[in-house]
């Protein structure tokens, strides 16, 4: 009731979608009970564990495979997870399969419309789709798609590779060979997640710029974008599931895998690395801790500086803070009490207030800063009014110098991949130089990560770092 | 917050849901100001007034015609016109041109996804649909579009509808021949209100099954289902849509008509002038009120009574109730208080509290009918229950015989065109006889309206009464 | 979550509360289960059949007399009574002696705090109270207690009353004297429920001004302000609790009274019988029903008209209307519709809709009233905005006459206790004559019921009509 | 609608109120704009930065010192400050002197009624109070004041103080005066804010129990129980009230100072440098901050250990364990990741979902533990299942050794001055020995904070720590 506003939705159209894009970020789960115990709340605990990966809308769709009927149980609603799920609908939701997805993306598509999984009928019966990324040929998938005389209900991908999957399927003889002919004709980058009567499928696409991996708990197995959400449910790890590779869970607990799609060259977002992915996940078979270590490190060798503290702006600098610390030699503290209690109901101060909202979200230590030369990590600088506030409260608390580094290059290309990266006018980085921008936010010196030094954080792994150096791993796409 | 049981939605299979059919009533209303002011009010307005036809769910979909984009805002949920719609969230609907729509279905698919109107996006941009009514050939449409590669996101013929349209349209030249197309594929009772970033048509199907008028408020064209909802927003009616007729409004203000369709014989519902339609409502020439009073002038004369007063259950029963009493001479009144406090969210009594909930909603007037041979007049008898119950409450007040007319005859047969008739083992006259009925219901004697009595109703109208006679205007139906 | 600017609370300062008063009307419901049965569900039962006392606020209280804590478990807020209770509170209130209250009150008083049962600390425990009615000597009381140390966490006499009570206790060796030492310092309305952990109470004013009565249920005893909160739950109705007496219920079942209290003479509120009560309640003896029948009569007498019809506005017009029928020998009609699905959060037109609230609410059935002469009855006109938009409406679907019956006197004087009469800047009637009004308002002609009639609505019962006549009952009231 | 089941309230009788006593712990504001500037929005930023102090109920009352009425406006409800306030709210309650509260209490005490401030009228026109602690001789006053007639609406010992303050007002010149004597009455803990139509006041007790500031931002004057709530809103820290000072804001923007109440011992709550102040607060002159390094130093030199990393707990653990690492000289890591999305409406797993709520909040960072000898710092072990819950993930995570330390003493006694200690039953401490519990949790060494080391937490400072050494500061208090 709190959030009618959000509820008014927006349904652009064609072009309206196709310029703007929907730039979201996601998570998704899917769990397949093959002793035949129910997964809603399994569901549940993956999706609070993957919460990171969108606060916008959340959902969930599960099945019982050992019924005739092939019905589906779904709920899903704007919110986070733990607002829109309450006991009685958890209780509610009987079956052994099951999806979920939270979801985020930009201000003009929050939908209630657009909240997954994705719940269809089509012509075997029903299906539910659960898609974290974005395609690169979504403009011509559906002008396909609508001079064959579709209808689009939402504004989101995953209703394009829904349509794709039924029209393959009144051919083929099974889910999964239609999922893989829509795969060859779907570009760009997918964690695709889904249920049909009987099976539980995960697809990822074949550049891998979408994490996806396979784990299990006692019969039940588990697809899902991160490890930490296998750990939420008391699961083990088995695998990262293979770029371009289809993994399908059957009804008797048997995995098949089918790796026939062409391989492209690997192109692993680095951004999951920075920022997007959750401290404890590993992905790729590299751990995000030891990569954003390894980012501290990278700074403290390329931006030296003479200080007697580092910190980090909590919580996501606080790793490349430490790996600074670490390599620097120099102390690592924390630096900020964090209030826990300010959400998003908050109502935020006015300038008429003379309170500043960073103010009530983060407080200095006075007694860990006061004439103290300090290191600030953090892992990105979007307009600097945010650095420019702690800079300040910093030297009011009595620091004598703030040296900020910044974990990541300046975003200066458009992500067509699914990550949201804000517009060029909100970015600071996209009109000044580096110097301009020391001066804006008031640091003593400033130093982002360099281009060169992100390979440093993930070993050998093939990487997708076009938001930095705008070299696209998938050519030719209609966007550019 | 209230209703999380009812978000909890299940999606049937294909089988299920053509099988069990969607039986639903409903109200649409369409709204065109071509001096471009805001009418999302006027549509809130309009829906309040055909409440009577759907108390699910409703919604409110509205574009801006001045506008390049064809955007479309809207917003629907499970719920009341007004729990559903708050002064902010009509106030965040601009747009000059609006559809609304109210549903009832069987519980089995009360789900906010099967919300209207549809919104939707397809080659020609946006789309908005509302519908009242049912298709007889949903099986075969449905299969059809499967077998193209359809999906479905709802469980409604709606969305078969606007697939024909969309298909339609990638070989027309306009929508109206793209409608137009479809009806000559759908067989079956609508009243339709589609929106196109520029237009507002209104299709009524051929057979004339479901209202549809026309209205006008100053330089506002509006299309709805019945014409009460054009006095509630202060617009005077013009006249009612044609049978197969589509009419369009254009943005200059232009009303086009088009009557191409093969023509019908006319079949108008009669349960819309027994029940559904509102009392103060004008269908097809012929006021609600007098069809009622009619009614009540045939039980009269087929079923004389010797008795003191005349009275109805409130509110069905009170105009037949009216109308017998002028026939047979013999004083009109009310004899029931009605709690009107008594909605929706009422905790309902169960057997261990020794309270009715009948008795709760309405009590005797005891010295209405003390001492009195009364004529309760009721619109329909179902499981009899209700009717028991009120009898023994006269009773217990003093009746000294309680003679029962019920102004239509017992439905017997299914309705496949949109109205939702309770199934036969609820249904105390599909085997039992009039006089089983009249013993269980305790009443001194009991007549139903006669089948040969309905046409006096409407004069010459042309109307369907296949609940009762199980003669169906349309013919080859799949369903049979 | 819907009414946050009514929980936004006003707590005024001492002397705007006696300056403005606390004109509220409210319903009581007492129960006490001596077989020990659980009581939450019929209170709520009772409440819903007493809303029309007051749809601002309710509440209910419970204890279970077996227990030796004497604990009571509450719930009260602002709302109606199926909007603040669902199944789980009613479910959680165990007890089998309960007490509930609906309260009424002018906007300003509209507080979360001031929602009754009264539930209490005191020296002898636990007590709870639920007051329908108004002190005359608040003022006066106030004072005395305040000097004496008290503070006040409400706005309403229940407070003061409680605060007595307890004062008393100290000194008296039962409840029920205490009460009995009460009543006699304090002058005014009041139906008082009260209940202590083993005693259900009942005290009326000792000039009956407000109503109380008595039931029973098996061996379960009622007390509560209108007859029709009997039959609600399935009780019988013993007797009318007499004006000064105090009834109290015992856990073994037995009834006492008392009737010690000084009598005054009875001076019953004749506006329960006009509109206040509900239709189907007998107070004191006298069948409301029969009471506005008698109203109409004496109307026809005092102001016969030419005309074909007879109608009211619906809801409580119409049995006086049907009474002026008889008398006058012209047919009663129902001449509007009301649209039952109106209800408090409906949004309301502004002047800009080209809508009329009234409209939405109620519409003209126009065969009933084309080409028809009109006497239209209500029981009061206020502003006279209502009426001239129903004269007008009536006119516009044809009406050739409308001869207007009101069935009361006009409002000229405040009424201290305990109804809230619209202040005299809102009363028409307090500013202009009849004829004046008669043509505001656009009738033909406009009868007022003759102060000197109200007397045949109840035979002999002594009756208050203050606020047509200005002879208040209770003397030297210091408000005067 | 969410927390349904907590608006059930029980009204425990007097007994059992002063049995299980009221064990709260609260956060107090006051704030006067004497240029006549709404306050609302800064108590609403100062409750949120207080929030820490209690998350069940809050609420805020303000008054218009120029109006003549002293009206009060008020709101308040159970949940989190913004759960309970949203902007239409704030915008609604007009005035520049306010005050605000926020509450935690035991289960059973869970109700909206006692929910503060309490507004009351008295004597004088209105009061309205905000209380953090607990009065020693509650049942000695309760007692006394219901003989004199005394009605408790609230379960809270802060009715008791507002009926001695208007008891005491009817004999003084001023409010003020009440209140001293009214501090002459009362034992026990507080930190209590009131607020008159003109005045507002702040009173501390005289022991120094409960802490208690001032502070200034231009002309308003801030009153509050912790400093962080002054940075919160941009004001400047003037000075600590003392112990048994009586401090009065004026209209004229006059501040005076009483500090004629009889001195006491000083005895400052050692828990709130432990645990209960926020980490960026200073109280009575000691940072929070370096009290809980400092507790840190005292542990690594009591309780030295063979490890490879220090760690904490988070958020409440960390600052001892960076003191721990200081003064051990050994690296501090952050060695968990807390997910913050999991707040108080999230579904807790049974022990059928095979999943630790632990875990789903707090999840170990492995490539941070591995092999690695740990010290794990907390400042309390409750009832054990936590820390043994930790331990076993660390270990499994590959920690080799892991050295629990705790930054307080074993809780062994109960507070009765407002610390809700758990109960005997629940501490683990209470039945066990110190070697007993490390084998429990499964700790290499586990070791207690010494009682004799709390001292040097806080320098000179008189210190309350009769929770671990039974040694009360008030005497002959009645519950003993």
């Amino acid at each position: 009731m709190i959030h009618t506003h959000k509820k008014l939705s927006l349904c652009p159209d064609l072009e309206t979608a196709q310029t703007h894009g929907v730039h979201e970020e996601c998570g998704v789960f899917g769990i397949y009970d093959t002793d035949g115990g129910d997964v809603a709340s399994s569901v549940y605990y993956g999706l609070c564990s993957l919460q990171h990966r969108g606060q916008e809308s959340c959902g969930i769709a599960v099945t019982d495979t050992s019924g005739a009927s092939g019905n589906i149980r779904f709920h899903k609603d704007l919110g986070l997870v733990q607002e829109v799920f309450k006991a009685e609908t958890i209780g509610g939701l009987h079956g052994n399969l099951g999806v979920g997805h939270v979801r985020y993306s930009t201000t003009g598509a929050t939908t209630r419309e657009n909240a997954q999984p994705l719940v269809l009928n089509y012509i075997k019966g029903t299906l539910a789709l659960a898609h974290n990324g974005n395609l690169v040929n979504a403009n011509e998938l559906k002008k396909e798609l609508v001079y064959g005389g579709a209808i689009f209900q939402t504004t989101t991908d995953s209703e394009m590779i829904a349509y794709y999957i039924a029209r393959e399927r009144v051919h083929t003889k099974s889910v999964e060979e239609a999922l893989l002919k829509t795969a060859k004709k779907i570009r760009g980058a997918y964690g695709l997640v889904v249920m049909s009567p009987r099976k539980l499928m995960a697809l990822r696409d074949p550049w891998g710029l979408k994490p996806l991996c396979l784990g299990k708990r006692e019969n039940s197995y588990i697809v899902t974008s991160e490890s930490c959400a296998l750990h939420a449910v008391g699961a083990e790890f088995i695998r990262d599931i293979e770029p371009g590779e289809l993994v399908t869970i059957h009804q008797d607990g048997t995995i098949t895998s089918d790796k026939s799609l062409q391989q492209e060259q690997r192109a692993h977002c680095i951004f999951e690395y920075i920022y997007f992915a959750r401290l404890d996940s590993v992905i790729d078979g590299i751990k995000v801790y030891d990569a954003r270590i390894r980012a501290g490190h990278a700074l403290a060798k390329a931006y030296p500086a003479e200080a007697d503290i580092v910190t980090g702006v909590p919580e996501s600098g606080l790793t490349a803070a430490r790996g600074y610390a670490q390599c620097a030699g120099i102390p690592f503290e924390i630096a900020f009490y964090k209030n826990s209690y300010i959400g998003r109901t908050f109502i935020k101060p006015t300038q008429k207030e003379r309170v500043s909202g960073v103010k009530l979200k983060l407080n200095v230590l006075e007694p860990v800063v006061r004439g103290k030369r300090i290191v600030l990590v953090d892992d990105s600088i979007v307009r600097g009014t945010t650095m420019a506030n702690l800079i300040q409260m910093l030297k009011k608390a009595g620091a004598k110098e703030v040296h900020v580094r910044i974990s990541a290059p300046p975003f200066l290309y458009p992500c067509y991949y699914g990550t949201d990266v804000p517009s060029n006018e909100q970015l600071i980085a996209s009109s000044h130089t580096v110097e301009e921008i020391r001066q804006i936010i008031g640091a003593d010196s400033l130093g982002y990560m360099k281009i060169e030094d992100l390979q440093t954080m993930v070993g050998k792994l093939g990487i997708c770092k076009a938001c930095f150096d705008n070299h696209y791993p998938i050519k030719n796409e209609e966007i550019q």
